[in-house]
């Protein structure tokens, strides 16, 4: 089966989450890895959380375009590995790459073959009251959120797919229709078109 | 729900008269009506078998771009009606337009959202096995039948969907992904995205 390079964006409190672990757990999609500069927290495992690495060798992957996309967080530098990416499409897989738009620009700029998906609640007001229920934020952080999903809704026609997410079993059917069918694009088919003169 | 339009493209043996006609009983797709100059067979209905026309309508549907696509085939004219197959999406209808690939990439020029598939059987010794089966054609035929096949071959990149046709079930299941795929195309989307801010 054609391997494939998913990558899910939405706005905090567009179920982005809920979504991508359930096609890791029930789907069996594989989760992309980052490789990141911080250190390792406790539980944390190399190779399953993060790869973690050292700032020179972080800087040597960006140098020598081993990275996908990268960005800096609070002093620390994560990026996406171009060979870990591989290596499970290779093998295969779904990579989903859950990740903030223009992280997702990135990837498509240096990946052509990815596939992208934005993820939106049905309405401002819903999305607005997910954050005030989650109630990890106090208002003026919530009003930030909305603010900036506001000014993103133009970039959606940036991506490939565009799901309204009600219903989390329902969002992880329509990704699964759309790995199905990204995977009939006659260019992952060569090998098949190849096999008909055999 | 969004309507679209799919064109449907394959081998004679490729299996697409079964598929499309699965689409249309099981899937509840509506199938693309031609117009034709040529009359009526006994037991054939205008407007459900054919649009029947004269030849001078005809070439005033021709001449004011009301066809998608048109053929002449022994001495009569064919052709695709933009405005049925508009109504039909316009009600939310998948339309399903059964047709050779030279019709297919006619009908994208004047409908560029039309989504193209091209069905295929997995070798072209299966192709030949069931020609040969079907036994309606002399042996000239089916070898003029698969030297046509291979000349097609490459312009299968020209379509959006390759399907491997080994199965009907399978082929059909794999048309549906694609329809619930496109159906979650930005573009296709703009009325969700302007919910979003009410």
């Amino acid at each position: 089966m054609q391997g494939l390079l998913v990558i899910i964006s939405g706005p905090s409190g567009s179920g982005k989450g809920t979504v991508v672990k359930q096609l890791d757990t029930a789907k069996g999609y594989a989760r992309s890895i980052s490789v990141t500069t911080r250190a390792p927290r406790a539980g944390e495992e190399d190779g399953q959380d993060y790869f973690f690495t050292t700032p020179e060798e972080f800087t040597r992957m960006r140098q020598e375009n081993e990275l996908l996309e990268h960005a800096l967080f609070v002093g620390h530098n994560y990026g996406t590995p171009r060979h870990y990416v591989e290596k499970q499409i290779a093998e295969g897989k779904v990579v989903v790459l859950e990740i903030e738009i223009q992280g997702a620009l990135q990837v498509r700029g240096k990946f052509p073959d990815a596939v992208l998906i934005f993820l939106m609640p049905p309405t401002l007001h819903e999305l607005s009251n997910r954050l005030v229920k989650r109630a990890t934020e106090d208002a003026v952080t919530i009003d930030a959120r909305l603010k900036r999903a506001l000014e993103e809704v133009p970039l959606i026609n940036e991506y490939d797919y565009l799901i309204i997410n009600d219903e989390v079993d329902c969002a992880v059917a329509k990704i699964d229709a759309i790995v199905d069918a990204e995977r009939l694009r006659p260019r992952r088919c060569q090998q098949q078109i190849t096999h008909f003169f055999i």
